[in-house]
């Protein structure tokens, strides 16, 4: 297959799920992180996402995403085809999310060449990453599920990591159109600090950020070894789509389906079977994780120490460094609070500092478990 | 005159001014500090204040105010009689407030006693308290202006001194019923560290709160020689009170005169005279000059190392320290914010440290220069 007849095939697929719960209370529930613009780019991260791969694939773009937010997905994508935004019923996992988009996409084409991009991620510059999208393209036309590795800038405990063994080779030579392309060897999970230190200075480990390029085809052929429950649960509710059967079928099976990540349900044991590439990406990636990646992806003017975020932000500060979200049209004064994190809403208010901005999360359980779920 | 007589002839003034503005953005021009339960007590503290004094003079209390704060007022002392409530068009500092109180009096009764008592300070207990104020009136109606200064618990560089000499005698004797009255040398201004530790080292030496009981007409007299012109224009409203010419003499007199505190028109140099007199309080005493004070006054519950103020406040805390208050019901969430100070209204928001709580003043100056005057 030439590349051009690969990028063809090739669909995206946007999960968008995911709250973002070290980002309350800015995302929650009914806002999660990627209808948000974290960036200050003047876009939401879910539209960021479409726009770095529409070029791609033009209006072949499939979005799933949870009930609750099909309006302002249609509103961030008014491009999105109507069959092509899926919405869950409740959140199953990235395994029946990304499966059942795989499993809609085959029974259209079984030659569809998918991959799949969180919503929620920033990425920058724009043509690296799809430079390195068209590599994955082309070698996923060669049958492989190929994952895109970011390059570590440190040695970060954060995130899992993908060790790579040979270059990958068509007919003993380099695919023409992917020579960056080698087989993966493994997945692994988030490391120790030493091991960490041990990945970043052995060259051959890469972050995994959950991009997936691959055939729909061998994507649901993994899926049904590893998970073979799940997998006839999508094919059911795939058989369904677009008919009048649809609601019925998806009430009865969805509630049902194992939860699973797609690392869990396809990766590892594709990998295992020596069917995964990796494709090292050279851009920078932020998962933007919590606060103090909203400080480090909007570094303060030089004049200033303080990051704001929010269209009507009024901010004082004085003898103070950190990062201000406000979601309100109050005026935040801070005076002597360095590294601190303010993130300013109609109904709550975080104050931490960006040393502590993973432990929101915990913040999070623990109002649930008080039963304050209405700023939740 | 015995010491019943004194106390007849005793008159409660509550000047009732001053934004408290380190106290922003709780305190502010609308609803300045002493309209605040500061305390936790339940009540405000010029409704405190009212309290305090009700006891000794029962209904001979008067309120020098801002217009605006007029109904504010009435519904925290619904006590108090129309004819004395004063209300000031635009503010003159204490010199003409105090001074104006003493002039209305005097017209009613050359012979009143008259004891100021800003209207946003936090004393206790009360009884060691009003015994002071029975000593200072009993050592009024000797002839003195008297005045109730705090004795130090530290070198405090925030407030004036007063310098006491020899006991006071009224006739080669300690005055009966004000047996710990003292001559007053001179009054300090606010020290440097180095002389706050002298201060207090030499046990001569007490905070000067503002507290001053004393005959009007000496009052007057020292105003009178002092500040002839503010004397002259207080006399001339004075005379209109309660007429129909009430209205257009002090539209017409009292934006004239002159601002003085009341310190410099009276205090100074009645003292330089050998007519001003001191009652050592022993009572605990704080103006409640900023969030810091209001952290020191409500410490918080064994358990808990937030001090929270505030009726419907919502407060969630992790690995933190400090004080909240909360003018809103949004849920508050602090993660490892140490001595920290987070003052939550409904248009203005302060984040700072128990530390920088003097800084807040400048804040407010710099918010003003600003134009951002719609939250101060």
């Amino acid at each position: 297959m030439t590349s051009q007849a690969a990028l063809d095939k090739f669909y995206t697929v946007i999960p968008a799920g995911g709250v973002g719960t070290r980002l309350w209370p800015l995302s929650r529930a009914s806002a999660p992180k990627f209808l948000h613009d974290l960036t200050g780019a003047g876009t939401t991260l879910i539209r960021g996402t479409y726009e770095r791969l529409a070029p791609l694939t033009g209006s072949r773009v499939m979005v799933v995403t949870g009930e609750s937010h099909r309006e302002a997905v249609r509103a961030q994508i008014p491009e999105l085809n109507t069959e092509d935004l899926v919405l869950e019923s409740e959140p199953k996992d990235s395994g029946a999310a990304i499966g059942l988009a795989a499993a809609i996409l085959h029974r259209r084409d079984p030659e569809i060449i998918m991959g799949s991009f969180a919503a929620d991620q920033v990425i920058a510059p724009v043509d690296v990453f799809q430079q390195a999208v068209r590599e994955a393209v082309a070698a996923a036309a060669t049958g492989k599920i190929v994952t895109i590795g970011i390059t570590p800038t440190h040695a970060s405990t954060g995130f899992g990591y993908i060790r790579r063994g040979a270059a990958l080779q068509l007919e003993g030579a380099p695919i023409q159109d992917a020579p960056h392309a080698h087989e993966v060897v493994e997945f692994v999970e988030k490391p120790s600090q030493e091991l960490a230190e041990q990945y970043v200075a052995s060259a051959d480990y890469l972050w995994n950020a959950g991009m997936f390029v691959a055939p729909v085809a061998l994507l649901l052929e993994h899926l049904a070894r590893a998970e073979p429950e799940l997998h006839a649960g999508l094919t059911e509710i795939a058989a369904a789509w677009g008919t009048e059967q649809q609601a019925e079928v998806t009430a009865r099976v969805w509630p049902q389906l194992p939860k699973i990540a797609i690392d869990y349900a396809v990766a590892e044991p594709a990998a295992a079977a020596g069917d995964v590439a990796v494709i090292p990406g050279t851009f920078t990636w932020d998962d933007v994780g919590d606060f103090a990646a909203i400080a480090r992806l909007n570094p303060a003017r030089e004049q200033e120490s303080m990051t704001v975020l929010g269209e009507k932000a009024r901010v004082y500060s004085d003898q103070s460094s950190g990062v201000v979200v406000s979601d309100t049209q109050r005026l935040v004064a801070l005076i002597g609070v360095e590294n601190i994190v303010v993130v300013d809403t109609p109904d709550a208010l975080l104050v931490t500092t960006t040393d502590h901005a993973q432990s929101v999360k915990q913040a999070v359980e623990a109002l649930k478990a008080h039963g304050e779920s209405d700023v939740l």
